[in-house]
């Protein structure tokens, strides 16, 4: 059942990847500021959630009042949200020729569900693609730290970052083979870079491969 | 990651199919007594649910309010609360030499989701077989009848009782080939036949299956 890889031949799809702490939240919210000034339509969303059901799931997987979930289904409630998201978000959003921008995707369910948890990730993968169909993001950005320095922002909050300091080496060490392993549509910066250096060259990686079709430099140039 | 068909080699795990307003709900409870009468331990339990978060799967996926889900996504929600009711009910139940009966398990999901929901059967299967590790029923009982007669017992109560005929024929159809192509491991019964009926046929089926240290009769023969 392997689903072959899938990129979305209109749109762009950005993932931010990367442990807690990382400043994915800012960075996503600085590229969406950045893409919609240059006058692309653009949407900023997250997984677990970005849907109704989505919310749901992510509250389910999240809440430490769930309590402990059989690696299987923490997986699969994974996928689940997944599958709604792509089809009821991301794809129609990416036909219309819009910038997506997804705070976590599937690498996420690779490291945390697949190295974190120690299932084996060929399969927590094949079951990921299925979900998505195979679509993959154009550029995934990894916003790279030691756990010891995400972790300790802050006191842990949900039932990912009540983890242990291995579970969370492990993670790591997923999204950096990932990245390794497929340079061409991964970005890993070190978290630790200031905000604006961390923006800049997110800006230049995404730079060339923003639509052409630009509806506010469109409307300049017409007569 | 085929998962290879595994069956637990303690216990007894018997399991009811068929569409709704076939009886099984009555002919699980009648085959629980009857078990239990005999000395047995067991347990009857259901899916979606028997489990704190399967309740939540259950409610997401069956509820009305829930509306349109991709098709994926609900079988990746059955499939979620399989994963868990398998790893936190059926098999540690199994393995302290219980008799299992439960209300649905894979061959719904193969039968709404894969034939009804004409997704990819195999596919459905594969996430089914892994969200369960391959545990399959020593036997399942199938309540067959006709979709028209069953769905004209009451009004739709959820989001699989509103599905058209036709997509509740094309569960049928799956359930009874799943059954003729492993007769070993089937039972079809008529869900016309009156309940006495069913509920002896069924027994004659579960009596040499059971499992031979029965509490009652060991206490009964000790010294």
């Amino acid at each position: 059942m392997t689903s072959p890889a899938v990129y979305a031949d209109s749109g762009l799809f950005v993932c931010f990847e990367g442990g807690d702490g990382g400043g994915k939240s800012t960075q996503s919210r600085l590229l969406l500021d950045w893409v919609t000034g240059l006058g692309h339509r653009a949407l900023l969303t997250r997984q677990p959630g970005g849907t109704k059901v989505g919310e749901e799931f992510r509250r389910i997987v999240l809440s430490p009042e769930t309590g402990d979930l059989s690696p299987r289904t923490e997986a699969l409630a994974y996928a689940a949200d997944k599958a709604e998201h792509v089809d009821a978000v991301v794809r129609p959003a990416l036909e219309r020729g819009e910038v997506v921008i997804t705070d976590r995707y599937v690498d996420s369910a690779l490291a945390y569900q697949g190295a974190g948890r120690a299932l084996d990730v060929d399969e927590v993968e094949e079951v990921m693609r299925w979900a998505t169909g195979g679509l993959r993001p154009h550029l995934t950005v990894v916003l790279d730290l030691p756990p010891e320095a995400g972790l300790g922002r802050f006191e842990a909050r949900d039932r990912m970052e009540g983890e242990s300091l291995d579970f969370h080496e492990r993670v790591r060490d997923k999204f950096l083979s990932l990245a390794a392993a497929d340079p061409d549509h991964y970005l890993v910066l070190s978290a630790r870079d200031s905000i604006e250096e961390i923006h800049a060259a997110i800006r230049a990686r995404v730079a060339p491969l923003l639509p052409h079709a630009v509806a506010g430099i469109d409307a300049a140039v017409a007569p």
